[in-house]
């Protein structure tokens, strides 16, 4: 077994399936895009464990609290991890990662959009360390996000050479 | 001919020519940073073909229908392909498309980003083709764009050595 | 003394020291990460020069004039190069400018994010020269931003070999 998946099942986290494909538009889009050793990850929102879009939907600070908006955070890292075990096979590929850029869909007023994205960039650097999962990152509070998710990130990783 | 140009001519895709410089800012930025074989395109905005900004100006939601927004989004890509054409002199030179990151201005309680943005893939994957056009994507709510243009993208493609 | 640190004391600038932690959220990120030439600096705000976050607070076109956003802008670029300098132990490292992603906390209507965003780029410029200094840019309206700082900046450069 993988290092990471080891370490994943170490933590008791499962990986959701691919999402299906959204009914009401299509995603002529990759999830993952690999140029060279740059891996290149499309905007994820929260996705449930059995691979549906994780509920509830709405802004942090009126629909979702800071809490659940964490908790979103969380569950979209872990459906960025997904798509690139899709597509990579083996997250042990993984040199190291780049960024976060951390959407958060924002009641007006609602400022706490750091410790919101927290949900993701805890969840990367446990699974992979202090080293290779650090990232710069930025957190910041979107007009509105797709379908109404609470949160939208996306990243880009460094693979081994 | 380039294998691209003559793909343009093929689907009657006219680039637009270099925007006039705005009345009431300077633009100290540059359309397109190479750096290497890395290509950085700034955020555009959509163009007429006549080269200036396209009408309608606003929100997707409220002053822009979801039609008219993915057209904003079809004269944006064409916006950046002409700056890439000015740039580079030629695209094919364009190995592969990497990213897209696309900014709607939305109406509050629009949520159909992606079908917006779509008007950009979807001409880049006419044009380009689904290997070498192929990119990953977001596609968010934003509060407020310059000038209120209603669609803003930017991206980054990688060139051959 | 390098080039950049006495192009900096020409131009009477002081970069601020590492800000405070803040009180109320960890920060489990990089300010700046280097990935081989790559150096992908994460979101930062405006510092004031004794380090502490700059006021003031709010929206750009109603907490703030325009002219305080433009400000704001600059003190982030400051900050920027602050972090970048602390990692990177000389600024002369730095082989070019990539990019600026420019995040203006926009009050509903504002439109003019440009010319808040040129307090940066113009800051770069004049350190780094039209040069080492271009950098593809995107200034846009942002819903909310952490703490309700008025301007949020994250970029990228390049190193020498």
């Amino acid at each position: 077994m993988s290092r990471i998946a080891a370490r994943l099942a170490e933590l008791g986290l499962v990986l959701p399936p691919a999402p299906p494909p959204p009914q009401t538009v299509t995603f002529p889009f990759r999830s993952v895009r690999i140029v060279g050793r740059r891996t290149v990850i499309a905007g994820h929102g929260p996705q449930a464990p059995d691979g549906e879009d994780a509920s509830p939907r709405g802004k942090v600070g009126s629909d979702l609290t800071l809490e659940q908006g964490y908790h979103a955070a969380r569950l979209t890292a872990l459906s960025m991890l997904g798509s690139l075990e899709r597509e990579l096979g083996d997250l042990d590929r993984i040199a190291c990662w780049v960024k976060l850029f951390g959407m958060v869909n924002s009641a007006p007023g609602f400022t706490r959009q750091p410790a919101v994205i927290n949900g993701a960039s805890e969840l990367i650097l446990s699974v992979f360390g202090d080293e290779v999962g650090a990232h710069a990152r930025s957190a910041v509070g979107m007009a509105e996000l797709p379908f109404g998710i609470p949160v939208e990130i996306e990243g880009e990783v460094e693979l081994h050479p």
